[in-house]
């Protein structure tokens, strides 16, 4: 992994962000943050095991200032596996975030090289916790070298699709003493996230558009229904009190979810 | 219908869409600006047979604008279907464009009652050019209908899927007088004219982006993709000189497609 560079912060940055990041003073259940960038026909990727990148070269230092203002970082294992992310933080001065990963199966056979286990290494990000379901299999070498890093396996419930629910993950990072979460990805803990009535726990959304469509077969956003009482099937979600923040060539919409 | 309401044009909008907008002096192949609205997550209604009202009420203006700077406003059957729309100009003193419908089959079983033939003898719009293909079944009645209110049937080859080719109608449309089309929808019209080497064909692109998701199953904007000489997909388009425009909750996106 060659050095990291450092990122520096522009002054007017956190000025724009102020209304759509966690309050000084949290609450009980963490302040959950959505954040990610798609294309035009919401697309996260190309292919569910590759990485594509979609946002311009102006959107990094936007994500390493929002890592730096949540507690914690959370992915779902598709991510981790296609992606080896290093989920910290480089603003200059920024705390990095607790990366957490969503791995039910335990499917996430990360070795020592693993990015953000180096960047744990070098003090430039935290190790991470992997919230597996309880009863999933780890391995005993793999718990030790999590833990040698400052990281652990986290045990959560699996309901009888095999998924945690959302307010069980977010209980166990509340547990942790994290009291905010950026929600980073992919496809299936967002869309998982954005249906109702789990969108309820999520406070606010950041989402990068860039001007490009990925096509048909892309890792794609887009939440399941409800039906209303007719039957009529029913948008999942709206934000309000959007804003919307050009960034280069893409755009940043800000918003809350509508109640 | 009741009577149409007049819109009257802000000063500021046309040096809004100055650069996005067809040439005063045209060239041989008709100028096609691509427009429509959708979803976060790409979808522009939240099914086929049903129109969904995604933008909000500012963006009626800028639709009735950009109307008004087009020879010709075309939709595919399955919107003629849906939507009965009425493809006419209610700015102030705007020309309404010329209606075409790609109509392979001849499946438009419109009546007078129809909203674009009604609004022709209001003298408010201009009468449907319907593109059905060579040999497809036209009843007289209807032929009749549509000339009595200065619209025809125009006759296009078919491929061997049933499908006119994007040259051909274009070559139609020009031939007609038309030196510029508005493409306003549906799903797939604007996906077989996204895609390569169609996308060539198009001059400029407007979509307005609403801060809602429809959900999985709307009609989608997303593009058929290529592959590269690897075999790897590659994305089917990309916007260039992108500029982003608030407009009340929803953004407006103008560029052109990337070369
Ligand atoms: N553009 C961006 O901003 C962005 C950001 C992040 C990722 N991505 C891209 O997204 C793609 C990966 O997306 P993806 O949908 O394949 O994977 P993903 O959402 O990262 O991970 C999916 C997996 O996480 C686990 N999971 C998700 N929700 C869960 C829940 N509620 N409870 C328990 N487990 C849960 C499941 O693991 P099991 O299958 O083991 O049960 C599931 O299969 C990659 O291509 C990546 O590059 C893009
Ligand atoms: N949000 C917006 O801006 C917006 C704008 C317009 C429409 N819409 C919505 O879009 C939906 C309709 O979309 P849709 O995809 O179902 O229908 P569509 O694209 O309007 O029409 C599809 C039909 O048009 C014909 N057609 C399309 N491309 C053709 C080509 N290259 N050559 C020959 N014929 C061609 C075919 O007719 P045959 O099947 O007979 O061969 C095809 O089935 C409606 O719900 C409508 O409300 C939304």
């Amino acid at each position: 992994m060659p050095p990291s560079e450092t990122l520096s912060l522009p002054p007017t940055l956190p000025a724009l962000f102020a209304a759509h990041l966690p309050p000084s003073s949290p609450s009980s259940c963490p302040f959950v943050t959505l954040t990610f960038a798609t294309s035009l026909d919401s697309s996260l990727s190309l292919a569910p095991g590759t990485r594509t990148t979609l946002s311009g070269p102006q959107s990094k230092t936007m994500t390493h200032y929002l890592r730096s203002q949540h507690a914690a970082i959370l992915i779902g294992v598709g991510t981790a596996l296609a992606d080896d992310p290093g989920l910290n933080c480089r603003i200059e001065g920024g705390e990095s975030p607790r990366p957490i990963v969503l791995d039910p199966k335990g499917r996430w056979a990360f070795g020592e090289e693993a990015k953000v286990l180096q960047l744990a290494r070098r003090g430039e990000g935290k190790a991470p916790f992997v919230f597996v379901g309880t009863g999933a299999e780890v391995e005993n070498r793999r718990k030790d070298l999590l833990e040698r890093h400052g990281g652990k396996y986290v045990f959560v419930e699996r309901d009888d699709r095999g998924r945690f629910k959302w307010t069980d993950v977010l209980g166990a990072v509340g547990k942790e003493g994290l009291a905010s979460v950026m929600v980073e990805g992919g496809g299936e803990v967002i869309n998982s996230l954005l249906k109702a009535p789990e969108n309820e726990l999520v406070d606010s959304v950041i989402i990068t558009i860039a001007p490009t469509w990925l096509g048909q077969g892309g890792v794609v956003v887009s939440p399941e229904r409800t039906v209303d009482a007719n039957g009529s099937p029913r948008p999942p979600a709206r934000l309000t009190e959007v804003e919307w923040h050009p960034l280069g060539e893409d755009i940043v919409l800000c918003g809350k979810l509508q109640r």
